[in-house]
């Protein structure tokens, strides 16, 4: 397991300079297929409909996360010393392989099959995948303690802090990766200085008072990669339209007119589908799946499809007054479509979404004070303290086609 | 033709913070489904194998090339002034759709299927799509100005030369935004001093002595970039790889052994495919295609596709004696491989990729010198002189499946 | 007024690619000697001493500040249609001349001599100087009408709004420039989002709703400068380390020990100082007047001259009890120091830097909501209420020399 | 000598993220006051004239010299192993104090005064200053280590080139920080993958052959930042004239006509000043000194000390023919000049400042290639080979007060 690579195997990455790699065992887990496949899989869902150039893939996010945790294991103090070598590449393992169940889309297709990615990784880790049979050859255990840091059940805390706390290698690497691929600047923060004024005490991860303002700033980043990004209406259009089509699909199964796209099928049939399918199942899949789809039988199914693969996105308006949905409703049938498909809301819950909350000990902050007493962030900082406090708004979006004109839909 | 979209639309991105559209034809062209197609096309073919973050598509470089050129003609005081409206928004449609007939992989693609993209290109703009419809729509002889323009025929040979010259729109976007993609800094310049220093003369595009040094680091950048990401021996490696199979598909077909991966049917027949069949292989198409032919009861098919889904390439070694490919040959079948299928060479001559050629009156740069006499840029620079005496060697590598040991294949 | 230059001029700068003149009003004010002097002034005061490539000047803000009223004016369309020709022109002035009446480690100075810049720029603009006769050249009425908007006192409200309103070129220009310079991310926000989503609606300038986010990131861009860089307890030891030399120079003015720095005179004798003393008091003269009186009699001064040219700062000790201040007194004459010159406090009130007060017409943030109200921010923006809502809290520092021990200043 | 500080200090910097300082030795120097004088001398002579940002100091640059010798021999592995802690400390103390001994504008001063930097940087290590004492303190023999080093004598050669090979700490500083400062993209390469590839056998530096590319780039960034930085007539205006104001000054020594400037008379008397003289002359005295000298009543003193002071700088005209300079010197004194004063010439020849020279065994650049050979770059990168022989072209420019016409001139 801790066998070496002839020489640190290097990638050229635009976030992190290079991703180093000097561990076999994790060089086996970058070329088994299902590692590849993430090649496969979009980093953030439907954004590229939005952002045409987050383009960017769930494998350089998880190679990224891998870097992350390395970084962390080499350079913080009190993981350094305190981490053997076997549990430093338990974790750079959990931090490369924790996003491996992804499927397309993620969110949205999680939504109408019920697979859940978590599961999905789960499944991969212990199952007879390549990646399992790769762990295995090396420590029989190896899987569960994988799996066990990326469910944030492992016996030595720190290990599941550094792949998913607060200040974690997954949270750090996409906010920082997005922003780059989007070109937007709202998820840059000090990386560095963050690394540099991390601490350990007493299993926990803490920062140090003078990295406060670091803290901060990635906060605030990600408050606004929420809203600029994750949560932009466009990109919930093209995810909802994914939903409704699987709605459409789900209805009709088994249908000779949905016969042209089988890859689809064992998320519409009864019970989970297997590691295998899921395997099949990537975004090729999906989007050659939408293509042939165009060519179904039943109208509604090759008109979503299409929409999906051209880019023909619904249109949205603000609902304050829920009372309306049914008056939309009925005048999107009366326009002539089948509001059971052209038609959904979308409901936010900016709390949901504010970048931290008090009281939540796996996901808190803790501050090394100069004063050596440690505090939960918001004692500390005003600001975040005042942003932990907003209270919450919900805002509720009516999705519709946009060849009817808003008039219509709302008149 | 010349109506203006309600307000201004604009696109995020990394490149050029906005993309700036205020045409509706252009808007509409942009959101047709052969614009939109191009969303599946990687930039960079099977470089994002080896840089792991190219993963940006031609959808976004045709949006670069665009807003280069509207920049150029809003900008540039010979091309405000000189060209009219109707001339300026031709030539910013033939920087959006230049590309708009590239297959998947492209330039691997064409080698096997003998489809090359310049043909797609003019047939989608010529043929029933719905980019022609659109551009028929403002007028009928558009398809052909624009198609012109791409192929460099147009008449007035300025339009042309900002597509496709030597300072071109084209080559400036996609320098910068593969460098940004990949990571490296190999293929920056100074965009902004480039468009700033270009001049106009007797429809000639020049560029003044004093921007001299921007043209220079550009010329410098094309170079890098050849080197260190168009020509990587590892994205040759997947691209040649892609050939081995088309071969190998080729010369089954038409054989139940492939019948699972029809999208690649158009490509192995005699005669040209249509440009609907062009619409429906793009590189989801492409990658299901290899995920089916894993499937195939042809064990060379399944095996080449395996190796391309996961990532599995071929090996190289360096060859300078010609000679020594025989006997190569002969080791790889010793080894148990079919060597039509299991091995290839690739010859790259240097000269072809340096990044200047003198006396190519097409593609050379011309200089407004101080002395106000206009000279070729060689007579000028003396670097880019030296750059461009530079005499080519030829470099020559087989590949080989990396199972073998180098030791086998030499031996 | 509105004469051209012949052509537009440019000069190459990190923050805005390049600074671009066309009148030559403008041209002959940046030529003029009061304005090349701000190249002997630090934009920051004493931050180099912490930040050591924090040696920017006032001279390229300036220019920055006139750089982005030039683009606000041309670019924001209710100020590029509203605004004659004239007005765009005396408001690019102000903001290129806003701080032509800074003096040496400004506010440190101000603290002391009882000169004030704002005072300065006024006299400089509306006295003899070369700016002034420039300015007269073109129209006796300019001097009077720039000094007003920098006044904030110009009868029309939007010019005065540009140079200092809450979203105004002023603070855009520094706070990109201080992180630039700096090399922190602290200052980065986005200011071309924040151009394109300003709107002008009754003389006031708005910010499109769609637009809100970039304006919380500069809010939060504000703060954090101000905690991280602006009130850095280093460089305000330096500041105050200079109060106290010239505490010591006014208490022995005039007297021969101090002879050597002429140079200081101006400020310390009883009266305001003329704009021909003032333009002699840059930063060479003062850094060459420590030097100068290193060489003094008085033991005192000889110290603290040598300190702030060397850098033997002051270090600092946090108090909440402000009983202990006396305390600290004792210990510091104990320890064989006056304590008048060779001790001081520090009181920051947070709430003073806060980034954003609400109900202070001038400097509030107005939004242009979707449903065509204007509303101010914090009734739009929950986290930006958040922030504003954040009650001040009194940090008060003891600064000493650093060769006592802690220990000793406190015991 | 190598007791390390309590804990690793760190700076901000916007080249290198953070210098840190580990070794006391070290952070005294830093703190030393002649280290701290280099704040008060630019790094790049009289180029922030042209570059209204290129303020950094040589302040900055010492410490980002220093920061790549660290990383150099800390990372690199031929380094890392080989040299033990004493050398490593030594050199990282030459690559701090390698310009400790520059004065004011300096390569100009020295053309003046007859100082060199070299031999006050050699005095300051070896007189009675405080970084003698610093270093002596440690080990008497270290300040001629540390000497021997920069002055390229030193026994262990590998300590040598660090400081001032071809690829050496110094110029990778000052290309990456005077790119940053300028705001230009020309000096930008790829420090990262340059340290990463740089070996060491037999005592020498050498570069990996797969790291070729990044050194191409480099060198190239050296070519372009000498024509568009390092060379700018309008630096070089502002640097010859201070040359000619030198000339008049020590025309007129002694004399009461510039007795208000005593901080020049070191170097206008016979001999060399003393290191303690060379301390006192800062820039800050030498703008100083330009301030007083504008109350001079020799006219020429007068009147050229004003033009530096303001940026009033001389015109140039390229000469083809050496012939004609006379005729302009005619033309000028018809003007009603002084031409031993008012006009200069000034000659590059392109030569000295290629990037690279061959056969030049200091200064060349060693490949390791594939082949385990080691070879001179030029015979193994062609570009490089063209770049190395570009013949050389000489330019001579002449410079003359801006208020005569060109055609005056010439005329």
């Amino acid at each position: 397991m801790l066998r070496k690579t002839d020489e640190v195997k290097v990638m050229r990455d635009p976030i992190h300079g290079y991703i180093h790699v000097e561990y076999q065992i994790l060089w086996d887990c970058i070329n088994a297929r299902e590692f590849q496949r993430l090649r496969r899989i979009h980093q953030l869902g439907g954004d590229f409909q939005v952002y045409h150039t987050a383009e960017h893939t769930r494998f350089s996010h998880s190679l990224g996360v891998y870097e992350i945790v390395r970084r962390m294991v080499e350079e913080v103090d009190g993981l350094k010393n305190d981490l053997n070598e076997h549990e430093k590449v338990t974790v750079m393992l959990a931090g490369l392989l924790h996003d491996i169940g992804h499927g397309p889309f993620s969110h949205a297709f999680e939504a109408i099959s019920g697979f859940s990615h978590e599961v999905y990784t789960k499944r991969i880790l212990l199952e007879d995948s390549e990646i399992h049979r790769i762990l295995c050859r090396a420590d029989e255990q190896l899987p569960y303690a994988v799996a066990s840091i990326i469910s944030y059940e492992h016996p030595n805390e720190l290990l599941n802090q550094i792949v998913s706390g607060q200040l974690d290698a997954d949270r750090m690497d996409y906010l920082l990766r997005d922003a780059y691929a989007t070109g937007t600047s709202y998820g840059e923060f000090d990386l560095e200085r963050i690394l540099r004024t991390i601490r350990i005490r007493d299993h926990q991860i803490l920062v140090k008072e003078s990295g406060i303002h670091s803290v901060q700033d990635y906060l605030m980043a990600r408050y606004h990669m929420y809203w600029q990004v994750y949560l932009h209406p466009v990109a919930r259009s093209f995810e909802g339209m994914l939903v409704q089509l699987f709605k459409r699909l789900r209805d009709l199964y088994p249908s000779d007119t949905i016969a042209m796209a089988p890859m689809f099928f064992p998320f519409l049939k009864e019970g989970e589908a297997s590691i295998e399918e899921h395997f099949a199942l990537d975004e090729a899949a999906a989007f050659y799946g939408f293509a042939q789809l165009m060519h179904s039988e039943d109208r509604l199914v090759c008109d979503l499809a299409r929409r999906l693969l051209n880019r023909d996105l619904f249109e949205y308006v603000n609902i304050e007054d829920p009372q309306k949905i049914q008056q939309i409703r009925e005048n999107i049938e009366k326009a002539g479509y089948d509001s059971r498909y052209y038609m959904f809301t979308d409901t936010v819950k900016q709390k949901a979404f504010s970048p931290y909350t008090i009281g939540d000990k796996k996901h808190n902050i803790w501050v090394l004070c100069e004063d050596r007493q440690i505090r939960e962030i918001t004692q500390v900082s005003d600001i975040v303290k005042a942003i932990a406090e907003v209270k919450g708004k919900v805002q509720t979006k009516v999705y519709y086609p946009a060849e009817i004109t808003q008039a219509e839909v709302c008149g």
